[in-house]
């Protein structure tokens, strides 16, 4: 079993008043970066880690223009003979409404019982801090480090990483490596240490139903005029059954039945449906018949409405017969769906369902890949054994019900090998009012991140680069 | 056919500058009882139209106080021998978002191609000020009216009337009467003069669905926890069918069969489906197959959603299953449907149609009896024979689908006759943006006034009283 060298270790356990000070200085950056208004945010977060990258010992440490939110690039290629590794996190953020259910203001940070609370502490801006002072433990012991990194943090992963095929594309000539490494994913259910093995795509979208060009009076139209706060909910109700399953005609086409290895390897995992009940406080849980909890997370695709909005919200009443209604409505997906393939599906299938009388239009706003990585690739094993080492426990092979379309783009567009080694504890709230990030595993995954690149760097990654 | 007083004639004619200067520093207070921030602007108009009925000529003006929007009374009962008539109108608006849609700001309002627009133009602060200008001309030009009046305006009609009961209840005393007068109806399509004959009732709720305590990432969970604004859309689909046909048990148990005289009433009324489409630019007509659009509207009980709100509805995308959702729905009924029978059988559906793994309450948001008049009032004939001297044509006999819930109070409370005379025309755009009044409908109208007050007082209303 390998051990953290002692000089890094002693620098990571001098720094820490240091290194909580510089994470919740990030974290006050609200780099949300769905919301226009907070385009100049996302661009200071964007500037924050450049100078942080190039105070550590980083070269060409880069704010890097794209249509939208910057990409931020930088590199250290000087480790001869060792392996060259990508490494991603993204620095914007989720919107933070509701924000009513904050106990805190989002973007007020602050550290209380184990844990780092505040918007990006976990997903994803708290693990991209992570390998920031990872390197920089490395960088001040050695004035090096072990392996060739290329830095790639994007601004745009809540918002569907809608520039950065297009930045992988033409930055290709400074994207060699032997592998990319990703933290943007997290552990099991009760803390423990896991490397992600799949990632469901997705394909989100808006359904607009259209009735007058001005509310109506519902007195006076109602039974006559088509309400399209009605249709909408016709229509969302004829998108899935009671069970879960999705009616949209062809959508299950592609989707690949579970082998029996996978189903024996979610099997294994300790799985207490009461405790993950408990960690989120909701009801009965329900889904497709025939399947276990992580199989339907995991291995199955889904569908949900993100947001509902029409007509009146107000406190009271209105007698209104809205003149529109609108939905985004999302669909998780995994191999081998095709969200592009999909998409008309849908429109065709909300097209025919919509009662007469009003219009409907779908825009599309998102799509990506579902992903399938490596498991015995040598950066994959190596992870494995860091994360032993320094969590004291052997990581599982899990899946992740979310997407990372950045992933699929390494795979697809690059040709790379994806590894998702990522920290969050599964009640980190991400997305949600209240995100917060265990402090040991930030500490901790810290240590696990500076131990694989000595790894790689002592063992190589079995190719031929470097 | 009588003739407008020559007098009250030239006092109206020389007035008219005043007059819309008056009228529109009325519409400029927002009145809306539905929001709370708007009390004092409630209270402001009540004021003002209690500081004009004393101006005037009326006595006993008064803001009288209830549990939430004042009540205003005056009184003038000092023509002996002649009848009594109670006034309603009301001073309270709707709200008046989507603010967006409206060409100007509602509070501001003005004069243009011969209409008033502005909120509560038509509904029904243009309606009540008509009052009390036809008041001001007969106080003007003899020093007192030819009826006893007692001017009741209210302050809560768009919040569903929650104080009136209670109001009419203690006031007894100081509301006796030979008739109602209430102007808050409309004409018929093509600004042809009617006289309402029907309301409907109304019954109206607020659906809350709710799942967990905070909003989930819905990658981490889609498919394994229900998503409350799935099962509000599947909720929603349950209450209607595609027919517009209520599907809540019970609830066509009390509907009251259109005779044949109603429907050949209806029958005769000059009708133009695709002018009635134009003037609200909707799509084709839905509804009850077997009826009319006449009948559908003014004789057959209907269900729209009025509002929707769940999760996330900014700009982008978010990928969250919601942690509640929420809908306004809101049913229009005819005789003799109760709606206190109704609420427990809605509630009962709701809950039984509610997927299992999300919790889901209803409240009760307001509630008012469906109302029929006396076509053979004599206030009704008055009114009949001062409509067709002042805008030249008898007026028809109509039915409304909206409600006015003190219609029903005044019937059932105080045992009252009530004559529905209103004045809007059908595309005022009442409870939408940009609404308006058409300027001639105001002005003929308070002529109309003047001329019943006059007929009323010279043949009396046919009872024992006065």
């Amino acid at each position: 079993m390998p051990s953290l060298d002692p000089a890094v270790a002693a620098q990571l356990d001098a720094t820490a008043e240091t290194r909580i000070a510089s994470l919740l200085e990030f974290l006050r950056i609200p780099s949300i970066s769905a919301l226009s208004e907070h385009a100049g945010d996302v661009r200071r977060a964007a500037d924050w880690i450049v100078a942080e990258l190039t105070r550590i010992g980083f070269e060409h440490a880069e704010v890097c223009e794209t249509p939208w939110h910057p990409v931020v690039y930088a590199d250290w290629l000087h480790a001869e003979g060792a392996p060259t590794v990508i490494v991603y996190c993204h620095y914007d953020v989720q919107p933070v409404d509701p924000i009513e259910l904050w106990e805190t203001a989002p973007f007020d940070p602050f550290v209380r019982d184990g844990r780092v609370i505040g918007r990006g502490s976990a997903d994803d801006k708290g693990q991209l801090h992570m390998h920031l002072r990872a390197a920089e433990a490395l960088f001040a012991t050695r004035g090096g480090l072990p392996v060739n990194l290329r830095i790639v943090f994007e601004g745009e992963e809540e918002s569907t990483s809608a520039s950065l095929p297009g930045w992988l594309e033409a930055n290709r000539f400074r994207l060699g490596a032997d592998a990319v490494v990703i933290s943007d994913t997290g552990f099991f259910e009760g803390n423990i240490p896991a490397i992600t093995e799949t990632l469901r795509g997705m394909l989100y979208t808006q359904i607009d139903v259209s009735g007058t060009p001005t509310d109506l009076h519902s007195g006076s139209y109602g039974g006559v005029v088509e309400n399209p706060a009605n249709a909408l909910a016709q229509i969302i109700a004829t998108l899935k059954d009671r069970d879960g399953r999705i009616l949209i005609p062809g959508f299950y086409d592609d989707v690949l039945a579970l082998d029996a290895k996978a189903k024996e390897r979610m099997a294994v995992l300790p799985f207490d449906g009461d405790a993950y009940r408990e960690s989120i406080q909701c009801g009965p849980l329900q889904g497709e018949a025939g399947y276990t909890v992580l199989q339907r997370t995991w291995a199955r695709p889904t569908l949900d409405v993100n947001g509902l909005w029409s007509g009146f919200q107000g406190e009271g009443s209105k007698t209104i017969i809205p003149a529109h209604a609108h939905a985004k409505v999302s669909m998780r997906l995994v191999a081998n769906q095709d969200p592009a393939d999909l998409f008309p599906k849908f429109v065709a299938h909300v097209r025919a369902v919509c009662p007469p009388g009003v219009s409907v239009d779908v825009q599309l706003l998102g799509m990506g890949n579902p992903v399938r990585t490596a498991t015995d690739h040598p950066v994959t094993l190596a992870a494995g054994r860091a994360l032993e080492a320094t969590f004291g426990r052997a990581p599982v092979f899990i899946g992740a019900g979310g997407s990372i379309p950045v992933a699929e783009m390494f795979v697809r567009q690059l040709a790379l090998p994806v590894i998702l080694l990522g920290f969050a504890n599964p009640d980190d709230h991400a997305h949600a009012p209240n995100e917060s990030m265990v402090l040991a595993n930030y500490e901790t995954g810290i240590r696990t991140i500076a131990m694989l690149w000595d790894i790689l760097g002592h063992e190589g990654a079995g190719s031929s680069r470097g």
